[in-house]
């Protein structure tokens, strides 16, 4: 079983942003535990801050893979074209957001990318991510 | 470790409504299986139809347990006062919806709930209760 | 054939209440003439204030009935969970208006009950709860 | 008594267009079979296209008639000269409406007549406009 | 001097519509003393239910008269056409209209014709109209 | 004189909720010095989390009693059936806020019931209260 | 006959202000040339860019006059106060603009004033005050 | 082939207004120089400035023709009847407007035809009608 | 004990403006009564009709008193330079308003004030002048 | 004479994504027969997923082409970017939607880019490119 | 070279509000060092909480200056006059907020002054107003 | 010291776009005498039309420099994710505009960029890039 991993913009900085809000630990490091906990699943992983590159690999992993995880940070609120690419394929796609975006600003209540979603997990912090695996291996089961 | 599920409005008809959209399983069906995988939790189970009565409950629960799985149903969209409940407590509260709310009319893109929540878990089906009481488990470890 | 009369918040002050507007008939008198009027048809009726038990009622008449009349009276406007109800339902449900809402306050102009009933009778007064008993009847001719 | 039946825009398409939705009856058709079932009304009927001769028609009928049963098709939610139309006389105008307009698009949900009406029926097909003259017979009993 | 009035929708009923706001005089009486008060001008008078002979007409007198005084009525505020009809020309056009409409529903509101005259006059009564005549007269002089 | 006190959903956590917003005192113990500051006064007092519940009461009250003071909550912004309750009786009925919403969340700016009662007192904590009882003792001289 | 204007914000600068569109008369020239052409009419002017003093004066003017013109400029816009102060007195105040405000930027579709005035005459020049003189002479006749 | 071309309000001023926008070509000029361009087709043309007249040619043309091109001026804008009749039928109907309505004001960005036809072919000039003429062509090739 | 009473725009009005509304007693005789009430409290009173006279006595009062009772009248719904200023300080300041500001025009919803006051007593007349000096004596006790 | 087809985001999936909808036909197939259909034309195709590359090469097209042809995909709704680029340049920019975007979700209402194109056509198919290409054939006969 | 710098409301304040905020210097205090920096600069300065005040002394500053710098401020979101005026004049104005209005109440987003002025200097403390100076300096250079 | 300085889309286009209005110098000439006027601070200097390259750009100069210049050209009115980027870092960005957007559309009053700077500095010509210099000079004595 095949999940990619993709994550929007700014999503880089995590371990080194706000670490109050967002804890200390990056990306990379949760991801490694991540894999650990999964063996069996052939995961894969991208983050970029450019709207198209995202879209080029959300074209490329749900072509390839089972499912896909994506995170697109602040390209939520303003991306049709996300939302497009994902609405193109059938293979389901998980939003996963760290923090609780309904309890922030009025412009993140705008969302082109959860309704061309199969769902949403949001608020949940990282543990976020590893619910979407878990949702995606009793999909398939 | 205790955990109060809290169904809203209609969602006693899980299992007859629509089923080729929600499944043929009753919330009961699927809530006794639940049980029976995390047999170390200690589970309550809530369902009205009155708004009022949700919040009796959600003050009840928060008070007496260690987390509450929130499913408001219809009145996610219009209640402010389950809103000011969940507000009124430090206990989390996992917002669960079955089918993805953001893909429906437009008016369920109102949520006087969500912002309140610790998080949410938005169309992926009644296995949103099960990654909820998974992330209970988690945050409490 | 069973027919289901239900009534709103407020309603339960009709004959008292502005009586130059609605008159000085309590739907109870109202009510005990219409069902002499149709002998042949066996009705039901049941009036609350409380959202949730109008919800309960309109689950159980639309289960057990060939057809439900529903004044949603303020709730009209506000309550998307009773919309939710009537939608999980093919029984029709028509939807009574003494007054002409239309004519009344901004607000008056939502309605989360209208698109999922059957049809309206709206500003028609009392007289609308007997069309909507004849159209049941030529319906199911 | 005398009774003026008014439609406006496309309802001379009735009985050809989309008949799955509309049936295939002519409003001819059921014109005439409503005429026959109410021997002692002197009915009238008009239809046309032109927003400014239906308003021509409504000043002459709602002079010459007891009541006026007025499909004012697409033109309820643009036409303010009809509404005002319709606020100059007492004569009791109801509006009739085929199919749900609460059901379907949002520029629907706009109506200049219907606040100048009696009341309306929407939703409950061709039968609105005999609970329209039954409601008119009652009125005037 | 020509100079033309055209009377849109409903002001056919002036005199008989509301008599104790509108007054119990007819437009054509006004028209005969107005006319009479000012011989030196040759007048024209049209009035249509009808906006796309409105149009026909205001294309009309445009061309040949030296100033239009136009009471749009119930297309004022729907009538982009009538707007656009204005616009094509450089003939004085003014608006006038007898009630206030500013004090009136929040429709009327918005206007499509108000921006392409070249003034309007509002609320001053029939009045109005001989106001636009004399500031046609001085516009000339 | 018959002085009957309202409150809506949540006020019951009074005095345990946000003690450093709200203070430490239960309204139960507010409610009985209030009692004893107005020994000629005949007090009654009523809370519910249950929308219909209070209507119920309302209803009651504004029968039974000389004025009603009313703490909607969260119902406020949302209940156009307490509104319209409000609406249908001739009994002043006060509103109270303990503090300030017109400070807080936009969607509190929203009131279904302020238009309908006969004033408001916003933000002046429970003291608030007492300055509708001498309003109404003021109001009976 | 005693006749008040009243002239707002700016309006001091008429005829050294864009004199290609308004002209390079300033207002007093122009007043000074009213009051010749109607020696039997008792004139007031006054202008201000305060809007308080502007209110003082309506209030002043509005017990001493028999009319008042009122030209609010900018202020039309946003002074629901001048508009409350026209509203407290019977006396016929007429609103003056003197350029097309309606073909002008967006906010100035919003007007506090012209409602509670009895009319308006807008975009008609400084005609526009000549035209409100003789309105207020035929209303007095 | 049968192809009809409808315009509708101010259409016929083409030619005479504002020529150095629309250019000094009249439509009937137009149209016959595209009629001797596609010798095959069988063409017929209609312009009316009354919604109801155009109404009442859409629907005989598209009963009659193999296709129409529709420009309905400024009804596009405001006439739910146009965009409802266009829905009726299965004939394709291409909007052309001869200007880029999206450059211009912003009531022009509301259209309750567009979403009712094939396609639109906007801004090209009158150019645009053979662009569609063409694409008629390939359409039924 | 130091309270400033300020008044704003048009409150200079009362007792002769719509007396059936607003009784007939002016302010300076409810004032003078009010002073006779409580004896030990040294009042100031002030009224203008000008915003930023208003500005600068809340600026001196908020210096030296113990309190600040206002009534902003229509500059409430406009006024964001005096929300500031009520910011700048921490005197308590009390919003009155005489009648029912939410029952009247939509315009009166938006308060640039009230979120900057410590509360608000509206539609209680000017009973709630007396009422806001009774929370300053409490406050301070 | 030089003409640059761009295609925006999405565009790449053509032919496999949504056949029943979009045909079966890749862009580079269609866009093989364009360019043999025309020979007498330098035709240059260029596309992107990234908002900023296609910003590029519209500035490289427009300064070395004699008009371009854009399909700026979900781009369409949200990017000013693009819009300013084209406005920047004089040479013709058509747009080009393959489907009827007016029939599609609200959100695609709002286009940044159709006003400063020098036309758009939309809804006609691939065929639309071919339309395109003959009107900037026409346009610089 | 003369420049004059005005004030609107409560910017006589600084320095003793919100300290923290805005810094413990007095605007006179900050005057009396920018002229000092700037000795060949003939300044003026103004400050008034009356917005038609403010009015007088821009028409005057912008006859007599070449420049004048202005913060507006709560005047800045509902002064159209203070737009008017601006706009009256081609003196160039420089608008100046010493905070970021851009990170505070929503209601602060609307702004009747920017769009007249030369250009804006916003957040950048008590130093905006010295590059106001520096950008006056360079203009004329 | 080290400034370095961001151009988002189009400002390559400077000096050859719209010479009239930006006018015919080009950045890099302007950068190159910014350089040389301010020799002890260490400038860098980036452009792209790629939002997320943007971002990368800021995320590296946010975390190596003393301050950062921003003209984020069109994606000002549309990105979060550089709103989010500028958020995450406490490096002083000073946003700078070359014209005055106040004055342009509708569309470009939505900014997700200017409330996460420090301040911003609009219409004042490519001399707000040495303005932003000289604050951060400032700033940093």
């Amino acid at each position: 079983m095949k999940i990619a991993i993709i994550n929007g913009p700014n999503l880089n900085l995590l371990g080194t942003r706000e670490p109050s809000v967002y804890g200390s630990q990056t990306f990379e490091q949760y991801y490694s535990l991540l894999k650990k906990g999964y063996p069996a699943i052939d995961f894969s992983y991208y983050q970029s801050n450019v709207e198209g590159e995202l879209i080029n690999q959300i074209q490329y992993y749900a072509h390839t893979c089972d499912g896909v995880i994506l995170n697109p940070g602040g390209y939520t609120h303003t991306s049709v074209a996300i939302g497009d690419c994902i609405a193109a394929f059938s293979t389901p796609v998980i939003e996963v957001h760290i923090s609780n975006v309904h309890a922030r600003e009025d412009f993140r209540k705008i969302s082109h990318v959860s309704a061309k979603c199969k769902g949403s997990i949001v608020g949940l912090g990282l543990k976020g991510y590893e619910l979407a695996v878990q949702w995606l291996i009793a999909f398939y089961k």
